[in-house]
């Protein structure tokens, strides 16, 4: 179990896809003391791959070592699990690979134990190639679909696209755009709001404030164009604001994301995926994190993918996952204090 | 008839809606040498509403007036057609009115006659206030549809979003979200992008490269999320690229304007409103252009409108209303050489 008495929150850090600017990435994280000091890192993956990704980051790092799980419980500070899971003479920079895939998932794998099981109180990951994934694990969807199958998880979870202060959440995902209007219920909409209001207090917004795009054209012009908004949309925000979730819509949702950017929301819940990923991509999305939230812990990601293109390199820009490590340790760290404070509430009580 | 061997084209600009920014933009479009120099104008509308516009703009036009269409078409140099239609004392600025909606329709019937009839090369309105339309004409929908009944026109037009050197049409718009996948076929993108490819051509893009917006989240991931990227969307690219249209796609609708702010594409063909309208209004739409084409005279306006809570504060931004003038007369212009170098061949065979 970590110590909720400890200073700085724990994170588990996966190595990502091998092949990509992911070893470069983590070598680089590693070697900014900023970071280190807002969370103790247990990094998993193979130390070969690591000593790579320094090399090519043009970083040395002198991190301790362990070579099984309990070493690396043991350790009070930040330290490399090694996995021993791949000589990176077996793969191909800039090359989509099976052992690549493997390796990735394997180090995600351990990442999620260490988390379900409290070793940890947070997972991060640098990109993985979803490609690379698939031919390592077929039945390989994506990452909110794996975390729900290795956790045996039935709750609802969701992902979340965040920049510079603007969260992005959706009620539909991955479908076809026909199939969008008739997966927005009610419910689900009020779901995802209840989802993204915890989110944001677990990431340290003490009040909130979602806003709801609509679905249609001008958020269907009273009716003209479509219904959604009268029938559906608005039903679940006026029952979430009677839940006390500060959120307010449906608004056009060719104006919602101007409005959020400039600081009336702090975040947009969208009922399809591009709408939400049009908006965040032109505001610099890349330069973002990925946070897959309702696990009971938080996975974050840069929202960047594995730039084989520049791999190796030594160019990769580590602002994303520089946040992505952020944003892990502070939601993490105010759930220690909210567990701090119950803990204070049971010994008064 | 305009006389197509003049320099400069003739445009009619109708003065929009009365209660809003209109009259003053309109007094600082016509204070503008740089505008004055590329267009002949026939402003059409109320001289004391223009007389208005004027004060709030604090700048002083010595504009020649005519009292009739004859008068106004026997000018040789920009000049404003009094319409005598509304005293500004019969309505107040930022309250919508039907006295307001109706001058401005009639404004822009007149404009319309302008150029049905030849006296005009184009049509430029600065903004409506489609409720105050609605008010003097229930029937009122937009401007395309009025364009289309007052011109009983049964060929193909568009609306034009441009911005910055991006041009976005779209293949459906007001409409809702759950109709879009259904009315989205083969000839409607490749009359769309017909369209496109001739409204670029008129305004002077030499090889015009059109970018074509997937339907589905990333682009229906190979069929996984939709098959209208394959049965649909692809094969219209295909035909149009044969019969010479410079386009590509489906592109994801996530990145696509990301790729055409980069300059790859001139223009992006979407295939709903928010694809387009999300996008554009981020990058700053509202310092863009509304051009509608295809009825044979460019229509062009800001994109933004009447703008009722800084109406008559002289703090109105021209940069829009300046680019709808400087749209239309490079248009017109265009046309205008097209019809020399017709005239030129018919002389020659």
């Amino acid at each position: 179990m970590t110590d909720p008495s400890a200073s700085t929150p724990t994170l588990a850090l996966a190595i990502g896809d091998p092949c990509g600017i992911s070893p470069e990435l983590t070598a680089g994280l590693l070697a900014d003391p900023s970071l280190t000091s807002v969370a103790r890192i247990i990094v998993i993956g193979d130390r070969r791959v690591l000593a790579m990704g320094a090399k090519h980051a043009g970083v040395s790092l002198d991190l301790p070592i362990a070579t099984s799980r309990a070493e690396a419980c043991a350790s009070s500070q930040t330290v490399l699990w090694d996995q021993a899971n791949l000589d990176p003479g077996e793969v191909t920079l800039g090359r989509i690979s099976e052992r690549g895939g493997a390796s990735a998932l394997a180090n995600f794998r351990a990442a999620i134990d260490f988390a379900r099981y409290g070793t940890v109180d947070g997972v991060c990951f640098t990109p993985f190639n979803k490609a690379a994934m698939r031919l390592a694990h077929p039945a390989y969807e994506d990452e909110v679909v794996f975390l729900t199958e290795e956790l045996d998880f039935t709750g609802m979870a969701s992902e979340f696209n965040v920049l510079d202060g603007v969260w992005n959440a959706r009620v539909t995902s991955h479908v076809p755009l026909s199939a969008v209007a008739g997966l927005i219920t009610k419910d689900l909409i009020l779901e995802n709001l209840i989802l993204t209001h915890d989110a944001l207090l677990a990431a340290g917004f003490a009040e909130p404030r979602i806003a709801v795009a609509a679905l249609n054209p001008h958020a269907g012009d009273g009716g003209n164009f479509g219904r959604e908004e009268i029938d559906v949309i608005a039903p679940a925000v006026e029952e979430a604001k009677a839940r006390g979730i500060g959120c307010a819509g449906p608004y056009p949702s060719d104006t919602v994301f101007l409005r959020a950017r400039d600081g009336q929301f702090d975040a947009v819940l969208t009922m399809y995926h591009d709408q939400g990923q049009i908006a965040m991509k032109l505001m610099g999305f890349d330069k973002g994190v990925t946070l897959l939230a309702g696990f009971g812990f938080p996975v974050c990601t840069p929202a960047h993918g594995t730039a084989y293109e520049i791999a190796g390199k030594g160019v990769a820009n580590l602002g994303a996952a520089r946040n992505a490590i952020r944003l892990a340790a502070r939601m993490a760290a105010t759930a220690r204090g909210a567990t701090r404070k119950d803990e204070a509430l049971n010994a008064i009580s």
